[in-house]
């Protein structure tokens, strides 16, 4: 029997066929099918661990997880087998044993980036379909980028999102911010932590900004009420993407 | 019975789930599909012409496309009929009224516009499976970048494909470039017309110039030897997308 170790994985996955990232009782998860692969290659069955629950077809470039199992071949012969057999919307970009086993992708998290694609156009590109969500109006990209100002800072976010754990509603938000290219907008946003459906509620409100529904001391108003109702309902899952999450080093350093 | 126009359009489809643009007697096409939303919407059968003939599993972000057709009601109207018909992989981006009837989308062709796109990394992006070519060994832009250099320009190109009527086999390509953001690479080409599969046989060979399997040497005697089993196999479809086609005047222009 070989010894465990403790391994840690960069993974991507196209969410549009998956009920989420967290296993259910029924229905095709990520973290599900990750834990299938991982059997069928191994021979153990085990649970992993995952930094971001992301909800039903949301996407990642970015999210980590990590598992212990024992593997008597080398670590690159793991990562092509496992490669080879999970399905063609998850891959494991990189993969590394962790000598601190103290590490957990969700706890020892510090920061949270995700980004959200918008096609701003009278018609929906079919190209970007699965990837981002459609606009069809004219957005006020210049508003939009003023009022994403207002949730930078450490505030209490109970206006857009509930809790998933513990009580406090208080996140630290460092990044908000529009790129435009042509006729796609791209909003992203950093914080220590996010609530539960928050960013997606945060761009919802944002694009309510951008079609003049709501003006910037709405926005504030919003923010100071506290009451989740106040807030715009979440844009649409395909257009979110987990893309990145940072801890107290980088995991992927030479170091 | 309501007179007759003629339309043109700009179509934009995701070739992956498709026989390629021409009708076929069995198999899903990109031109089947558009005259059966027409036939639902218009109650007439008609057949459309296309610019270009893209194979299987090659996409197109300006696919022009024309028909004649009665229809008593608006434009608009028509545009949005035929976009909720149309299955979720094919749409109308612009439709308008043509007023020369001698326009065709293929032979009033001036020039046309094709990207294809590589992830250069270890492993595949399963975000863009779809839309790129996934090559994991390292490839020498700044080689590919000068090889290109050797397509521009009014030549034979009987190595790079062959024509689908007539015989020449002279092209003039315009534009033959390399963009690299990131792990993407992406080829820009523009030539007054491309012989069959050119631009995957171009981009296969570019491949292994990028790879150090050809010199610019190598290139050229391909090129001067006018046999087309000397260039590389053609590239996978899933990379190559039609961008753009032009005419003598702007299409879409107020004019």
């Amino acid at each position: 029997m070989q010894p465990e170790q403790y391994y840690c994985a960069l993974v991507e996955y196209d969410g549009t066929d998956f009920l989420g990232y967290q296993v259910q009782v029924k229905g095709r998860t990520v973290q599900g099918e990750i834990e299938k692969a991982l059997r069928k290659v191994t021979q153990t069955t085990l649970r992993i661990n995952g930094a971001g629950r992301t909800d039903t077809g949301v996407h990642a470039t970015g999210q980590i997880v990590s598992f212990k199992v024992g593997w008597r071949h080398q670590l690159s012969d793991l990562h092509r087998a496992l490669n080879a057999t999970l399905p063609s919307d998850i891959i494991f970009k990189k993969l590394k044993i962790v000598s601190d086993h103290r590490f957990h992708p969700r706890f020892s998290a510090l920061k949270r980036s995700y980004c959200y694609t918008i096609v701003n156009e009278e018609w929906p590109s079919v190209l970007a379909r699965r990837y981002a969500h459609h606009v069809p109006k004219s957005l006020d990209i210049r508003m939009m980028q003023q009022a994403s100002k207002l949730f930078i800072g450490s505030q209490d976010f109970a206006a857009f999102g509930k809790p998933t754990q513990g009580e406090s509603t208080t996140r630290e938000i460092m990044i908000a911010e529009w790129d435009e290219i042509d006729n796609r907008l791209v909003f992203h946003i950093t914080a220590n932590a996010f609530l539960y459906r928050m960013v997606r509620k945060i761009v919802g409100t944002l694009i309510d900004v951008g079609l003049g529904r709501l003006t910037l001391e709405d926005l504030q108003e919003i923010l100071l009420s506290r009451e989740l109702t106040r807030s715009s309902p979440p844009a649409p899952a395909c257009g979110l993407c987990l893309v990145r999450v940072d801890y107290s080093r980088d995991l992927w350093g030479n170091a």
